[in-house]
């Protein structure tokens, strides 16, 4: 069976940087904005447009209701579906290729369930969340302290939003994951020896072995 | 400085199982019920009735007012106030000895923060759990499925309780820890030396570097 790796992640913990690095090192294929591209083409729309849609919770003022799984209605708009509906699409389509490959974000991890993905959450403590952000702003972008933790938390707020409606499952809860990883104060690239460790071995583990968690 | 593995663990999920192989592994001593053992001798006190103590909450109901690091003022007896006192000696007593160890539980992450030990959490999905208690339920001890699973949310929501009360923490919040592992579905002994490799890859990062996450 395909070996697919998802991340979910908190905004400014190095998720991303963990799985480009990952995929490096296993010599997987790597799926984050490229999935974005594919819908905003696909759906003949801008980029930035469809980005913004699916990161924020803008669209839950409008139209159409859903009812998941927890039985809670949640109203998204006509757009937002749409978008959903395609994201689905194109995950599917990554995973019927049938090549190994990182997924990062995207609720993959419960999209592909059925292909048993080795499922990594990415977490930081707000500190190295926000030195993160720092490093990596670009001239003339830099936020300060305060108006970063708002950042942070709204992006994140968002994503917990989007995952809710998506698949009635909590973000970042910490059974739906077999890793959680913490990468305050890790080097990444040690930190991607580690991982890419425990990930062949559950995938070792899941070739020759039927008995396995119902995660 | 003296390398200390702390596991915070769902009952059921094989946290203690796992904390054991640890300290097999790599050497270590292995801190568990010896604490109980510690704390119930210090005091005179039967060990059945510090445990219970200390992993329930029946003493939130009397007497003494605590004030947490978020203000919420908690009421709890003054055999409770005793009991966590201490443990808190106790458990600070391990760590001065300056040997390396595992220690469960106990909320010693929080307690021997100053230590800089690994941050382990262990969990497992909610069938893993039970299947775990069943396999290792003494003869005639056998409980239904419902009432398993309503012991072990009992179990998880008392040392959800102290460890506020402890700390001012909720505990199994993913960023307090370096790696939270969901052991549903893995071998116990590949998992040990995957987490084994995790610990000490920290440890050696800690010892050659001063930049640490603030965690």
């Amino acid at each position: 069976m395909v070996k697919i790796i998802t991340i979910s992640r908190e905004f400014g913990s190095g998720g991303r940087e963990l799985g480009k690095r990952l995929a490096d090192v296993m010599g997987y294929e790597y799926y984050d904005r490229e999935i974005i591209a594919a819908i905003a083409e696909n759906k003949g729309m801008d980029e930035g447009y469809v980005e913004k849609m699916l990161e924020s919770q803008s669209w839950k003022s409008r139209g159409l209701h859903f009812r998941n799984s927890f039985s809670r209605t949640m109203t998204i708009g006509q757009t937002g579906t749409d978008l959903l509906l395609e994201q689905k699409k194109v995950v599917e389509e990554i995973a019927k290729a049938g090549k190994n490959c990182v997924i990062v974000g995207r609720n993959a991890d419960i999209l592909l369930g059925g292909y048993m993905p080795f499922k990594l959450f990415v977490c930081a403590d707000m500190e190295a969340k926000i030195r993160r952000c720092v490093e990596r702003a670009e001239d003339g972008k830099v936020l300060s302290r305060k108006e970063l933790e708002r950042k942070i938390r709204l992006i994140d707020k968002g994503r917990m939003g989007t995952r809710e409606i998506v698949t009635g499952i909590p973000w970042g809860e910490r059974s739906a994951y077999h890793l959680v990883i913490n990468t305050s104060g890790w080097d990444m690239k040690e930190l991607t020896q580690l991982a890419a460790k425990f990930a062949e071995t559950w995938f070792e583990r899941r070739e020759n072995d039927t008995v396995i968690g119902s995660l």
